[in-house]
């Protein structure tokens, strides 16, 4: 039998290792939306969906998906999350389509960032959004989805410096 | 098109900031029972139910639900557990009912307290001797589930002072 | 070496065989309840909770679980629900006390019944209650949990009698 | 004690009943795209990135988040998927960045559509680019994310008649 | 711009297309073992292990596992499993070393085979009697863990000619 | 009724206590191996699967297997990993076969080892392979699984002697 190489690093992905990170608070926040036409923004804010009510159960869903990043994402080191506040507001423009901004702000003390938690959530809250409205029209839009600020962490901060179009 | 606003906070559901609460040793007490026929007990302390040794697999039951319980409960704070420990007694009534005690006591070290995943412990494991049981008879009336008792954590320990009926 | 001998059957657990039952409609109804201060109840029906809506959030969370039934309970058999509603009402009794009562109804077409998942929902809901409120009051008594009726599959109806207290 | 009134419906969120909804082939097809700069595009594509191949680790991600959809959106059936397949091509524009465009087909044979497979495999797949690139830049955009088509069922089709910019 | 050329295929890993073949029902069997001390066998037989009764354990953590295969395997399909049944055996060699040998059979009704749900009970329940035991002694062996027969599908079936050593 | 006696520890299964465990660094180090036919191996190292890059699959796979042990092995603390890696090597053997040997790098900062998170990751990993490959031929071999070496934590560090055959 031929012998025992050692083992190469031709696979390549890895988790890799934050071992020496110090614990820091951190947070990140990531905006989402979702642009929907007028019949159901009538039906959302008039709470007249037959899934129930919309914005309720959308920000469960990105609470929720939050705590799961770790679990979507291969590479994404698990991070007990402290906090998780998701908020929403709407934008009418100029040919009759409503767009739903959805900010996801969270917040945790750890050896990496919550940026994956920000953006899984906003993403996640637009998806349910798309999903309790579907019945009505399957057109609707999601994004842009991106990060707007994260602080803590050595490699310091991040601010968006201009608006997303 | 109209300006972009300000993110308001008319959706309200949120996972509270816990990132300034300190990281101390926290325990949770919880108790459930389940209340079962004869035959369901004579077949259970016998070993003689056709899914298995029924306290076994709910003992089991109860300490993965335990660890699942932030993927569960909606706003409930991911805590990585140091210690579960779940245990039965049993007692009979008047009526040749038997109840089955649950206690499910939790152990941690973080920055919130374990109640909510000693109190789906004990659900869980309630839950699933009635899924191991019910061919027999599907009578059987899980509870009550409450709080025993709490330590750890800046709120004061909690200490039920009665039981419950 | 001694010889291989057959396997066992010491070890008994297990997921039962339903490879022969057939598929049909299959209904659970199942209730749960919480018993809550006037505190708590003022808070819940005014919206006034810290943590959010909480009848909002439970209903989500009880859907959430019917569909995960077959991850917390370990010889359950996974079915690909086809519908679940939660509802409630409440009851004030004369020691002031307030009761939620929580009714998971779950709907599926398939080889074994959805008791479990209507429990689990109704379990789940209550839970997710305690959640959102324990800050407020940590002595909430949940339960009593029980089947109410169930229809479809070869072992016929079931139908609770009479209430349980 | 006051007496036991019905249930109400007040709390309303639930996932609607789909039983008598036949089992028919279907299908669906949705985009999404992540912007990234020149330096993440070179190091993509020369498989340089310190976290490994970001395409391949992005289409296994994609795969299996499309198979927990059901576990991300609160009131999506769980449905068996029968296929996924996740493809990608590039784009440059004017200003010297590059789009990822993403595909995410997805099917199965049931009784609910796959819409919501399809859009959040092709979510998540973008997610997944952006954490295996977010050492080099924190500025990509993701989006915008929509369903191109989908078959099967009741309802009709959908196809999309034009390109989402 | 640069126009929208057409998605390739660059990227390759998916979930096949297993949408034509039959629901037809399908069994597999698999075999693992681990090899502990003489120690570890007398703590396990006589119940002795301070985590609790081992294989009672393993049986239930191998059930809760074959249900999670589809989240385990990227590119396995999800199937609603109708049955699993773990059993044991034990033997012991001249070196004086105790081999427990695993038998995870499963069953379904679906369009692809249960080869990897078999083979991952399997797998899981070895691991969790070293979870179980390591406190003992670290130096057990799992395996080798493989497919002894299966039944169903147009592919025909497999069985094993010859004992794996 | 008899009066409510104490509760007994008939039912033993637990997650033992590790409250007071010191949190350190700690390392542990899996293998594991399949043995493949000339066909598979070829189809491997040509990227010839008609499921995809197999070993890209399995790598990732085995990343995200290792951050879900504690929801394999019941009575596995969750742990927040901070490194996984895993890498290949191949080797023939005298009869044509093929070995592809499996290494699972795993660290964090706990108070429990990362033993069983190594080892479900070289499992896992393995297992992927298999699932990727058996179109071809069913007749792969897994393992023997093992720990190789572990380091940190009060009951000293752990290295085996020889190799496994």
């Amino acid at each position: 039998m031929a012998e025992f190489t050692h083992f190469n690093e031709e696979g390549r992905a890895k988790m890799v290792d934050v071992s020496d990170k110090p614990e820091t608070a951190r947070t990140a926040l990531a905006h989402s939306s979702i642009t929907v036409s007028m019949e159901i923004y009538d039906k959302i804010t008039n709470n007249e969906m037959k899934k129930g009510d919309v914005l309720a159960v959308a920000q469960v869903a990105a609470v929720m998906a939050a705590k799961k990043t770790w679990d979507l994402i291969p590479m994404c080191h698990p991070i007990p999350l402290t906090g998780v506040n998701i908020s929403f507001s709407w934008e009418q423009d100029m040919d009759e389509n409503y767009h739903l901004y959805i900010a996801a702000a969270v917040k945790t003390k750890g050896n990496t960032g919550v940026e994956m938690e920000a953006l899984t959530a906003a993403s996640v809250c637009a998806l349910t959004v798309y999903d309790m409205c579907k019945a009505v029209d399957k057109g609707m839009v999601i994004g842009p989805t991106y990060l707007v600020e994260k602080t803590g962490g050595k490699n310091g901060d991040f601010k968006r410096d201009e608006k997303v179009k």
